[in-house]
This record gives structure tokens, C-alpha cells and sequence, in this order.
């Protein structure tokens, strides 16, 4: 590979930067890489995190925001005093609380069934406030519930391996992918880096691979996407043993347009060198009768024993 | 055809793939290819089938989940007491249990008339629940209605059937297709792919047809696309006859602009070889005045005869 | 200008299409275009024309359905029997009708007063399907006004005429224009497409006049956009006369990348023969002083005599 | 340089417009240009406006509308009579405007406690358009919540110093940038514009400086941007001394893909001659351990003394 390819493929992690045995990319795409010492308000974008944490977080946030504002305001309600509440029930000082509390509920919902009311100046404050701040916290619910669930993410589903196959009369490093949801993904991408140390040494090397095809207008059934190892190829005469000794990751990046939200989005794995199978081939898993194909996405990832050429 | 054509014409299927006699691509633009045994988490993608369901059945299953959640609380309520609701009416216990679900629906809507109002802690409790749940999930249908309403989709209207009409001194391939909305379509792009079977084999090849024009900057009127047959072409000396024996299918993908959501979009249809019309011509269909022009819609696959150069 | 130019600049509206007097493009970037004979719903799209009409039919048209809704409602709640609304006021029908209408205001808003409430199975039933439907249609005009409000428009500013002006040793034709907004407008490009009739004809030819500059970075200030007269030029040689007699239209196309809205927009309008100014060059409106550029908008077309190089 | 850059490069302010000696561009990205004379309802963007303006802004005028809304409504309903309002309490005047006003509030937003209820048709007839009117603004206020917290924006981190350092044998203009987010930036690109004025001027010259290289896949890390001074380079010779004399000034854009929001996201900055350290080299500040990378981001400009090359 020539040197301009080297450059644009370290990825903007630096030459230095990439030393070292670990794995750069995930299996999920995610980095292995930190910020440390950033101020909070610079690190931290409040809409972000929530959009992206985990749907049982998400609630739980919720719910703790939900109650810890009612038992705020119930306080306040408390303190002015309980016989600005009409209709407030019982006669302990935890029972009014309670009753301040649902009140409190009802208010920030805009419930209001009314049962109970407030009457007084300050109380009718708080509950105006109260009722209109809780308009508010709902309209920010919803603009992130609409934010988690409009999220374009091109859940592509790969090969839980990658194979090294006899591809024409040489061999090729070969892996393969799909789209398992419904939503077609148009004018899909592939990119695939590698990544290995350099000989006798903990500094990394970095090469695009060129590929059999870097493109397909639809990504409708199976794609297997190819790099041909021709002689001009980084990875002509390797083996098995340099590979898994040069701690080789292939990175993969995936390009498409999601036409059903109309926006660009990338996908991105890995593999590394244990994760590659030499002498192996994907299996065929595409049926076609008469009314059009059907594909058995479950083995995406099956390959069975093929002879390489040498 | 050169194989570089070939080869990013395919379109994504694998030349294994795409053997057999079928339709590819649907009139709507959707395609025959189904997967199957993928894990349901992996398949299905809530949010996509809510925006993408038709709309009697998006209410339906709206008007459903109302009905099921307002019978859950009301089953609640129940099974607490109706004493700790005041003003419930009647004294049968069906009669009580309609009182819960009315009283439910009041508190999911965050309506609350307060004529039959929550006492006591654990009904309390259970309607504040019920009163977030209600807004959250009015929110989530917010959202959806907005995705429903402001996912773009670029309905174009396309020519039933496509012609071989006399071009120039030679013959061409054409098809029309205008947009029948009020927004703009800008920069839009057409290309069509022929698939057919190789000769005396069940598999098929694929050519990407040359345009007299791949783009129009708008699309204002109804655009004529135009694949002149010359020598170069896979269709010279082609024959209506040889075009239905080798199950020929005409792939149509156009991509535009569309100014009113900011949004690139894409349709696609396919015409088959019997949608194919011989030596005929697209009829006129547009109107000039002093004030500007004006577009039958209704007459745009309209198509005369016309003698075919040989 | 070559074929090639022409056959992309008839805009899409074909050869034939273009033949006749009269102006392609409005001002304000609109087409003289219409469609005929297409089928109500083909043509229509409810949210795309709740989006893009006027803000008080936006409103007439929310108030109308707010007032017939309620109507609707209150027939039921009548028809049903007042008797099933508790605290219905007045002896009188109508006083009953307005009663079960302001009844139903409360119920569609969820607003729920409760000074009048349902009571029995089939008062209560519509209640709670109204508070339903209420809660969706102010989701859809949740979503409405999010769609009118967020959508990007480069309301970009023209001079209200072009000129012809002295160009280095030649001449130009020149227009001017500018982003009133504080949003940034950036990767400005700009494309102009002269129409006119050819000679001794009803038929109109369409060419692409080259630019000094085709795009700008930013678009902070005024930029005054020039097609150089050259002899390649089709303007070559030609007079105000010829410009008036031949039909002319200078059409504009501004495309650029919205940072506000992250989108791109595009903006369009036209200069007729009777639109440039012969012999004129724009006045100089910006001003400079240590702390920056001020420009003086309302001076956009300000232009003023200069001898046109022959 | 040759003149097309330069051309490319006055970013669209003129030649005339760039005369002078100002900052172009503040450090965050913002343009020192104003615009004069514009008619009120082309500079205002109402919406723009609320979705850019601060958050204390934001709800103060939330806040105040929230109370003049209420002050009107209650205006009304105190003009039409408290008798007409059920429950209203006290016997003053202003008791009554009080009760008037919080009920308004009650109505506003949907909250309709129904202690205080309207009866007679004209305070009906305000109630029910006062919860219409409350619910549309509530819509507004969801929308614009959701357009400030969704609005993309590459809240890029740069060194806040450039350097003058040894770049391989000769020396380079450099600066440093990072994403502290946790949403990657893919495909990031980098500009460099250097404007200055010209020998014994007050017109400024405008280059476009060459990059070691112009963009990078992912943005994980610190990038350090490198313009190497080659012979070709209009710094080429130039001193500190020179660069303040000129008044110099580096404009810098980044453009990026913004993969949580799937939009493309600018970032400017620049800086001015005394912010170019000369004979500094940007310290290394990445940690490498088996798990990944670590970047202490609280050290990105720290620069140390490196001898140039001559």
C-alpha cells in the first residue's frame, strides 16, 4: 500500500496514538477510547445522554424526577399549610403530607380532579407554577421519547466471523452482512482498514484494503463483501500465525442512506485475527421459487471447509 | 455492457441470487425478498411499524391499547375497593367496575373531572401512576403521529407502461413519470437497470442503461426518460418477443430532492416485458397559455403509434 | 454554448413545453405550472398544505374544527339526555345544548372542570373517547406547528433588478443578493439559466451562463453574483432590445447548507428582459470600522450610471 | 497562491468588504458583520429566535408570557362578572381579580381543578377558547424544546493557542482539536483560510493554506491540523514581527458528520497573530494501556519550546 493510503487510514488516532496491543473498535462499533479531565459542562449533553441511555434507565430517570418533584412541591404545600388545601383528608401531620403529595401529582399531571383544591394566595401560586412547569417536564418527555425512537441506527447484523476463502484463483478475505429490519438501505458502503503492528515493533501499521466492490444500490438480501489478496495486497503471503502475531484488527465501516428516515447512518465492527477463519467458506443461504428470494438470515455466519488456492 | 456495469448493477443481490423467473421490484417499488428466521428482537423495530402501518390500523391498535390499559387500572381500582373512590355510582359490582374504567379514562387523559375522585394512599398512588403513564403515552403517540405525517415520500407517478417509440434516427426506451404534489423536487436523477436470463441458462445478467439524461434540475412537468438503443446498447436488435423469452424486467430508480421536508428521496417501480409497449409514442399532454403551462396528469401513460426506425 | 449546456438547462420542462411568452418562474421561486385531471387523492397532502398554508388560515382552520368538533359532541351529549350530565345548568333546550357544548370543550382540552360531569354507561363512553381524540388532534397540531416553525427557508433577499455594468475590460450581468437572517447560510452555490425565444420562433432556447465565481463559503454579507460577457457568452453582442424582443428570463438557483436547521435549501427567483438595468453598476453598501462589516440591506439594488465597456 | 484560491477564499465578504484591520471571526465561530436598514419582519425569525436564544432567556420569557396571558385572561373574565365564576372567593375586588387569575391559570393549562368553574355563556365561551389557546402553546413550547435540545452542534474543543513548530525538515502552522462528546464525528474535514493585508494596504489578501492532510475518518482523538510551510506556502519566510504587522488572521472551519443527530455539523474559530506561539510543539497527551486509549483533554493546548527548522 502507498503512504497516502496509510495516512488516511490511521483513522485520526495519530501514529503514536496507536500503539500497543488492545482492540481499537468494538464489536458494537463503540471506540476504545477515553477523554479524561474534561469540565463537566463541556463533557456533558444532558439531551444526548438521554436519548442514548438504556430504555430501563430512561424510566427509572422518570419515575426518580416524577417522585422527587411531587415530594418537593408537597413540601412547599406543607410548609404554607394544609388548611389551604380544601378537602385535604385526615388528621395526622403524614397524612396531610400525603394528601399534599397526590395533590402534588395531580397538579403537575393537570389532573386537577378538584376533590382537592387550593384556595389562598401563595398555595394558588405554587399550584399555577407547579401545573405549568409540569407542562413543561412533559413536553421534554415527549421530545425525547421522540428522540429515542426517531433515531435512525442501521442495525446491520454481521457474520459472527470472517472468513479467508479461495475467491477466482487467489484467495480473498471475505466477510458478510445484511439488513434485518424492513427499511431498505440504499447506496451502502463498505470500508474495510487493517490494522497490525509493525515488524519487531509496538507501533501500528494501518492499510485500506481494496475491495471486489466498494458499493451496492440496495442492500435488499446478503452482501458478502470482498477484498481480493492479490499481490499488491498487505495481507499476499500472510498466514494465520503473522496475522494473530502482528495482533491484526480489520475495521469495518458500514455507509448507507436509511430511506425510511431519510438520513445518512454508519455502522461499524471488527474483527480480529482470532475471529477469522482460514480455508472457509460462507455457506449459500438464499432460496428462490416463483414469487421472489427468501434468505435464512440465522446463518449469516455458516461457512464449511473450502481448499484455498496458493 | 462492460462488466463494471455488471458488476455495481447486480444491484445488491448476488448474481447467484438473482436467478430464476420472478419480479425483482414490485410496481410500488417494493422488493420480493424476504428474510427469515431472525430473532424477534433483531426484526422487529417498534417505532418503524407504528410510523409505517396503515392508518386504520395505527388507530385501531391506538383505540386498543386505550381500551386494554383503562380495563388494567380499572381492574386495579377494583380489586382495591370502590370506596376509595367517592362518588362511584351504583351499587352492583359491574356497575362499580364501569365507574373504575370511566374514572381511569378520566385519569389517563389527565382529564379528572373530579366527580369520582381517588381517597386513601394506594388508590392515590395507583392514579398518580396512572396520570404519567398517560402523558408518557400520549407522548409516544405524539411522536408517531409527527413521524406518520412529515416522512417524506416522494409519490411518484409513473407511466403504466413503458414504450420502444422512434428517437432521433434510431429507437429508445422510455417511460414518464411526473410528480403530482405541490412541493418541489429538485436535482432529480433517474436510472434504469435491465435484468434479464443469459441465454439458454436460469441466470440472469444485469445492465445499467444510458440516459439521454440522467437528471432535470426540476420536475416541474412531466419528464420523459429516454434510453436511446445504439449499437452500444444491451437492447440493440432486441425483438418484443426475445425480450418477454428472456423474462426481461426494467428496474426504474429515481432520486430527488424534495424541497418542502429538506430531504433526499428515492422511488422505484420496474416494468416487466409485457408492460413494455412497441412502437408506440407518449401523447402530448401539455398546455401553454399566456400565464404558463398546464399538465393533463390524467393522460400521462397515453400513448399513440408510431412507425419504429429500423 | 454547446448542446450539452442546453439539453441541462431546459429545466426539465422539455423542448416543447417551453415554447411561448410568458414567465417560467415567479419572483418568489414558484413555477407557472399546473396539474390537471389528477385524482383528489393523488394530489393531496393534508400535512404538506397544514404546513405550508398561511399562519391565520393555519388558525381559522384549527378554531373551525375546535368549534365543529364540539358541535358534533355536544349532539351526542343532547341526543343521550342532559339528564346524564350532572350540573347542566338552565330549563331551556338551547340552554342545554350550550351547556353539553362547553361540556365538551372541557372533555376535548381535558380541561375537566367537573362542575359538570358524565354519568351512566353511554354519556360516559363518549366522554372518554372525545378526551382521546382531543388529546391526538392537539398532537397533530403539535406536530403542525413543530413542522411549520422548524422548516428551513433561505429567505434569501434580491435585488429587485439586475444590471448590465462594466466587468473588468468587459461587461457583466450582475445581480445582488444577501441573508437577512442570522442563521448562516454556508457552501453558497448560485446558478443562473437564461430562456429565451429562438429566432423567428415560438420555441424557447435555454443556456447556462458561466459565473466569475460559482459558490461562496459563507454568505455573511452582500454578494453580487457575475456572468462574465465573453464572446462564449450567448449575451455576447446582444441589447436591451434584442433581450425585450427575444423574451428573456434570467432564472436564479441558490443552493446553500442552512446551519440553523442543518439542512440544505434552496431559493429561486427571476429577472425578465424589462427587469436589468442597462449601463448600471450596484452601489457600495458595506461599511467598515474596527470592530467589523455592517451592511446597509435596504440598499440592496441601489445601482447608479457606468459607461458599459463596447 | 494562485488567484483561484484567493478567489475561493475571500469567503464571500469581497475584496472591498475585507479592507481594514478587524477580527473577521470571533473565537466562537461567530461573524463580525451586521446587517442595517432590514424591515422588521424580514430579520425576525420568531422561531429561530426562542430555539438559539440562552436558557435563562428561554424561560424568562416563557415565564412572562405564562403571567401576561394569565393577567389578560383574568381581565376578561373579571369584566364579564366573578358571579359568573362558581366559588370564587373573598369580597374584595382584588380577591376577585386574584381568583379570576388563578382560575385562569387552572384553564390554561388544561388543569380545570373545577373549585372555581365557569357558568353563563360568555365566561364558558373564554374558558373554552383559553384551553385551546393553553394547549397550542403548550404544542409551541414542545417543539421549540425539542429544536433546542435537538439542534446539532459540533462543540468542537480547540487548543487555544496555534503554534509555529518543526514539522519534518522544515517547520508547519499547526493547531489541535477534539470531540469531548460522547457522539462520533465522522468524515471530519478541515479548512484553513489565512487573511492578511497586503504590503503597505489596508486591503486584505486571502489564501487558502494546503493541509498535511485535509480530513480524517473518525474524530476519537486530539487532531492536530499541520499546514507545513513549503516554499509554496504564503508563510514561507514570514516572522511573528510580519504576521502582527499584517495583521494576520487564520480562519478555521470543520465540518463534520455528526453521527447522533445524522447531520452535518459546522465549527469555526480563528486565530489572530498574538494567539501563534512560534518555536512550540503541541505535548503529547495520550495514554495507551491493554483497554484502549485515554486523552487528557484538559492539556490540548499545552505546548513546550521546540527549536524550528531554518
Amino acid at each position: 500500500m502507498n503512504s497516502d493510503h496509510k495516512k488516511y487510514n490511521d483513522l485520526g488516532l495519530g501514529v503514536k496514538a496507536s500503539a500497543g496491543r488492545y482492540r481499537i473498535l468494538n464489536k458494537d462499533g463503540s471506540f476504545n477510547v477515553q477523554m479524561t479531565n474534561l469540565p463537566f459542562k463541556e463533557r456533558v449533553n444532558f439531551f444526548h445522554y438521554l436519548v442514548s441511555v438504556s430504555w430501563p434507565r430512561f424510566f427509572g430517570l422518570l419515575l426518580l424526577s416524577y417522585f422527587v418533584i411531587n415530594i418537593l412541591f408537597a413540601l412547599f404545600y406543607f410548609l404554607v399549610g394544609v388548611e389551604y388545601l380544601t378537602g385535604i383528608e385526615g388528621s395526622h401531620e403524614f397524612e396531610h403530607f400525603l394528601g399534599a403529595f397526590f395533590f402534588s401529582a395531580q397538579t403537575l399531571t393537570t389532573l386537577g380532579y378538584g376533590r382537592v383544591a387550593p384556595i389562598g394566595l401563595i398555595t394558588n401560586s405554587i399550584a399555577a407554577t407547579e401545573s405549568m412547569i409540569g407542562l413543561l417536564l412533559f413536553a421534554l418527555a415527549t421530545g425525547m421519547l421522540y428522540g429515542r425512537f426517531s433515531k435512525p441506527t442501521a442495525k446491520i447484523k454481521y457474520s459472527s466471523n470472517a472468513v479467508i476463502a479461495p475467491y477466482q484463483n487467489i484467495n480473498g478475505f471475505m466477510f458478510r452482512l445484511l439488513n434485518p429490519h424492513k427499511n431498505q438501505l440504499l447506496e451502502v458502503e463498505a470500508n474495510i482498514s487493517l490494522s497490525w503492528l509493525k515488524d519487531n515493533s509496538e507501533m501500528r501499521d494501518f492499510f485500506q484494503l481494496d475491495l471486489e466492490r466498494n458499493s451496492v444500490i440496495f442492500l435488499t438480501s446478503a452482501w458478502t463483501v470482498v477484498h481480493p489478496i492479490t499481490q499488491e495486497s498487505p495481507m499476499y503471503g500472510v498466514t494465520d500465525d503473522i496475522l494473530r502475531k502482528k495482533d491484526a484488527e480489520f475495521i469495518i465501516t458500514i455507509k448507507a442512506f436509511d430511506e425510511s428516515s431519510a438520513q445518512l447512518v454508519y455502522s461499524r465492527t471488527s474483527y480480529k485475527a482470532n475471529e477469522v477463519r482460514w480455508g472457509e467458506k460462507f455457506a449459500y443461504i438464499i432460496d428462490h421459487s416463483a414469487v421472489g428470494l427468501s434468505i435464512d438470515a440465522s446463518r449469516l455466519g455458516e461457512s464449511y471447509q473450502a481448499d484455498l488456492n496458493l
